[in-house]
């Protein structure tokens, strides 16, 4: 039913998005745009879009579905754009990170009966390095792929043959659909996405001042020293968006864990440090 | 030249070091002890042990290298131990997390002409759970192993000799060695490798009381959540001895990084956080 689909923005999520829909053997086309271009030629020559578009509307109008791939602002602008140009027979989603504003913009912009209709989604997959080259047909296998359902959106026969066949897709490409309330979805990718990149930007930042400079201690660290630093590597450009519209979710979640290694440090002669790694061992524990 | 090692504590690191050795080929035999024989018992199935003994003093008595591998309090009360029986044709080692106790205790007990040498060790590898089933021979390729070396040890040729046959069977398990003065070896390990446990015990029970009862929420975290609180699953026994060792350091890495947490937290919004993010990346480039 869903032949044609136009990926805007073929970074690391569209590229990956492009090869898992064709692993998963979907059979339409898809076409793909994105600012810079040589990272569109980079995802067609990866096999991840049949075909680069100049015009990043002109390649919305040809599809049925439309992925923006992007960053949270520039969807947020792009959404509309499209509002203006697409139509009942059309449904575009993306892939934010927060989706307080996006879902905000869709219920405004999109999901009435003239308009097209908008999914807001989030695959909860990524690297701490983006770009095309780096994109990967299993990126989305075994993750959560969220969804801030927004009802309206199926609010006509073609929008909810569209939502129900991209969430198709979706599993197709290995991931485990969930939906949430859009606050909730926010107050929660704080807790468990959220900060735990901004800790490891934190330490290794901190890190780098204290043993920076004597690169062969960096391998004293060992696993669990790289694990723990690894999103250290992640661009503020991914990131600077999210501080900007989850900033208040954030600060809580980085205030919490202040007190908490507070805790830890008042008490590593006291028995309250066992109960603190106790806890700390359910979390883990299947 | 080395012909007889004892391995006192077949947990996770004995066991391995067994293994390791054995794997590098060395031909002599190898003899365990384990305060829970059934531990020890599993270290010899798994070929990681010739033989098991039931007295641990009468094993390293028989011994040219003692291997303690066993946390850091129990090492201490051994060292008293041995002390009294070894004499100067042999060698004691260790792989405790701090070394500061260790290595004052190995000036005052050991390193004198009438008596056993001591080498202050300590492997940079582990596994978040303990244990001689999660035995592995390949635990310390590319690791480092660090030495607090005290040039005592060396004071007698047997000495000299002991120490650097276990130097170079330690290079034979795959490890890189590494010298450092034992305050600046706990202090480096304070940043390196005791903080980034602390924050993951600390994130994981944070997050333990903020979706502990919704498992499914942390399935949304994915890849690095599960790095970021791997470590959460460390048991308290392993950490007890580090804790109560280390303190001062441990609690001024803590006290570093929960600024550096309020100073992110405080610049979400501006641009100082792109200069934190900009230093994080720096510590992950190679």
């Amino acid at each position: 039913m869903i032949e044609r689909i136009a990926i805007l923005g073929t970074g690391l999520l569209g590229t990956s998005a492009g090869l898992a829909l064709r692993a998963a053997g979907f059979p339409g086309t898809i076409v793909g745009w994105n600012r810079s271009a040589e990272q569109a030629r980079v995802a067609l020559a990866m096999g991840a879009l049949d075909s680069v578009a100049d015009d990043p509307l002109e390649a919305a109008l040809g599809a049925q579905i439309v992925l923006l791939a992007m960053p949270i602002y520039a969807t947020l602008d792009f959404m509309e754009k499209l509002a203006q140009v697409l139509g009942p027979e059309q449904l575009a989603t993306d892939v934010g990170s927060t989706k307080q504003a996006i879902s905000e913009a869709a219920g405004r912009l999109f999901n009435r009966p003239d308009r097209a209709a908008f999914l807001p989604g989030h695959p909860m997959a990524g690297k701490e390095r983006g770009g095309a080259e780096l994109g990967d047909a299993e990126l989305f296998r075994g993750a959560v792929w969220l969804f801030t359902d927004d009802p309206a959106a199926e609010r006509t026969a073609v929008g909810a043959e569209l939502v129900g066949g991209w969430r198709e897709l979706v599993a197709g490409m290995g991931a485990k659909t969930l939906d949430l309330d859009p606050v909730r979805h926010d107050k929660l990718v704080a807790w468990v996405s959220h900060l735990p990149q901004f800790v490891a930007t934190a330490l290794s930042a901190l890190l780098e001042d204290e043993v920076g400079e004597a690169p062969e201690l960096k391998d004293v660290g060992g696993r669990g020293l790289r694990e723990m630093t690894r999103l250290g590597a992640s661009p503020f450009s991914m990131w600077r968006d999210i501080a900007h519209t989850n900033t208040e979710a954030v600060e809580a979640a980085l205030y919490a864990l202040e007190q908490r290694l507070a805790y830890v440090r008042e008490n590593l002669r006291t028995p309250e440090l066992r109960d603190e790694f106790e806890r700390a061992n359910r979390f883990r524990r299947e």
